[in-house]
């Protein structure tokens, strides 16, 4: 069970402290992924460091490698990542269907072949919740069925219609085992794609669940930005206001800040790992190219506002060189960076909301100079 | 001009102070391979926490990226790589003769094509010691010529009499150029291959010359290594002993140990962090072969006997999972292991030099179990 307790709104925004076993998490609140129990390039010294209050793993990729046995064996995924703070997994339902090949689907669960080593693998919503209850983590998703983009409709509300029965399974496998194990909380997800009709039918029913939060799923799939918003607008102000609110795998420092407007609490984004890849920082004026001639022999630091251990130590041509020499350093020092954008971001985020000054805060990457791409 | 104290003999073996434009170095000492300006996977705050004293760079490499001019342009090497205690260059030669695409050596120096975009270049004795001082490094290497292996005597002997009269040139521009800006020391390097007489020779003609400090190069080449290290025997003795001597690219622990003991001062290798990709880790305990699959579940640090951050933090089962899956983060928490374990070594050895009880050194990875091979 996790409490979760509003101290300030600011319109639909919510200022909360999300209390779960493994220590508060302030909200509105970015968490950043490590997918296999470790962030790309940051380690987890330094991701304390920088402020991370939960660390995101996924379920799927850790039942393919090292196992859940594993895991559970070594004390469960604290103990194994040695990440002490709050831990959330993905069910790890987008990977098996993104992912795992020769994939079969029925009511019951999905069979599919792990990408790894191509065993056979099945997951269930009471297989899914048991991992995650295995693994001990501070918050678990429910399996859900995630459509590509684009989908019809019809087969949109026959993923959101699997998705609830699913989400029946999963909080009730949830409830046989809760009592038991030092468990954290279980989030159902909200499915429909972007039909409004169907998002608003998917929030009400997983709602009447009774889940201990709710995540907005099936975004971030390939679908126009607008539309993206505009299905967070329609989403979670119907989730239930007393549980903490997710919309998963979203997005730029626009969309976060876009969808703490409309209510949501939590958030996990490829994004500053991706585009540290490619050498694109966030700053305060904008995203930093660093693969552009001009930072070849630019001696700022990425963010001259920016505190964090990168910022604080190299210039853009040392990272813009060994960024370009596919340097692993490079890679590591700007994902330090980009993360520690986010974080900062949402401590911001968080004081306004606070303070009921969150409509005078503005896209901070949108203030880019006209020569610079506003979306990384 | 590079000044050299010894502070204490034991045998051979010289405990020393070298004093450099940018600080002390304690040795003998082992210096951390950062090709491109940077360790690969360790941040320079990570690197000066461990007690690195001195940064490797390669002029070849940077010559290609980012180029001199951008570097010196920047305020030198230093202000580049952000690194503030002493950087010593490698020329390159090495990077030439192995990297290097159409290849053209004359007397006069190499001609050849950037592996990087094909770009011509041209490497002369004199340029290498004008790009390196151009650079601002700490310690700057001539010219050379590295005979592959195996080799004839007599082509060993032709790279011999190539490398002296370049460096003859190279000790001459240096003395024309020291004066007139803030310049380290410039090193002889000793070719010769496993030839005694090839050696001696060298050592002595080198010698003559009056470098700021001596290496022994052309070793670790694919030469055995009872002749490697017959061929350190023949070679440190007989190099000036009031100055620094440096054997290149060498080696295990045990190597390294054994070349103290032959009076060498300065040690550079890329095996800590050849293993550390492979998943081989250094221990008190002998090589922890993380790919075995008996590292799957353990719950220990890489080394219990060891204070580093990795050690401090993560079980080899999360290393061994992140090494096995790829992620760079379990690349990187390996090297600052392997790297700390070496440094830490280094301490080892100075102390004992100092104290006279070199002899009772032991190789600390030939203490390995028997079923871990003792060679990474």
């Amino acid at each position: 069970m996790l409490s979760f307790e509003l101290t300030a709104t600011d319109g639909r925004a919510r200022r909360g402290r999300l209390t779960t076993p493994h220590g508060v998490v302030e909200t509105p609140a970015f968490m950043p992924v490590g997918t296999l129990g470790a962030v790309k390039g940051v380690p987890p010294d330094t991701l304390e460091a920088l402020g991370a209050q939960v660390m995101l793993a996924n379920l799927y990729h850790l039942t393919l490698r090292p196992g859940i046995d594993v895991i559970e064996g070594l004390g469960g995924i604290h103990a194994f990542t040695s990440w002490t703070a709050p831990i959330l997994t993905d069910s790890g339902g987008y990977q098996v269907f993104s992912l795992a090949s020769r994939r079969r689907i029925d009511d019951d669960g999905v069979s599919f072949r792990s990408h790894v080593d191509g065993a056979p693998l099945r997951f269930t919503p009471e297989g899914v919740v048991e991992r995650q209850l295995r693994l001990g983590v501070d918050m678990a998703m429910v399996l859900d069925e995630c459509p590509p983009w684009p989908v019809t409709e019809e087969q949109a509300a026959a993923a959101v219609d699997r998705t609830l029965a699913w989400a029946a399974r999963s909080r009730e496998a949830w409830g046989r085992e809760d009592g038991g194990r030092r468990a954290g909380g279980l989030f159902g997800i909200v499915q429909g794609s972007a039909f409004r009709g169907l998002r608003e039918r998917a929030a009400a029913a997983t709602s009447a669940l009774g889940f201990d939060g709710y995540a907005i799923g099936g975004v971030s799939v390939g679908e126009p930005d607008g539309l993206r918003r505009e299905t967070v607008e329609w989403t979670a102000p119907v989730l239930p206001a007393d549980r903490p609110r997710y919309l998963m795998g979203v997005g730029t420092p626009g969309d976060i800040l876009h969808a703490v407007r409309q209510g949501v609490d939590l958030f996990d984004c490829v994004l500053p790992a991706r585009n540290a890849r490619h050498g694109n920082l966030f700053t305060r004026g904008g995203v930093v190219k660093l693969k552009n001639a001009r930072y070849r022999d630019d001696p700022l630091p990425p963010d001259p506002t920016c505190g964090c251990p990168t910022c604080r130590r190299v210039s853009r041509a040392l990272l813009a060189h060994l960024i370009r020499s596919g340097e692993i350093t490079g890679l590591a020092l700007a994902t330090v960076h980009n993360l520690s954008f986010y974080l900062d971001f949402m401590a911001e985020i968080r004081q306004a909301t606070a303070s009921g000054t969150l409509a005078a805060l503005s896209d901070p990457v949108i203030s880019a100079p006209p020569n610079e791409a506003r979306h990384p």
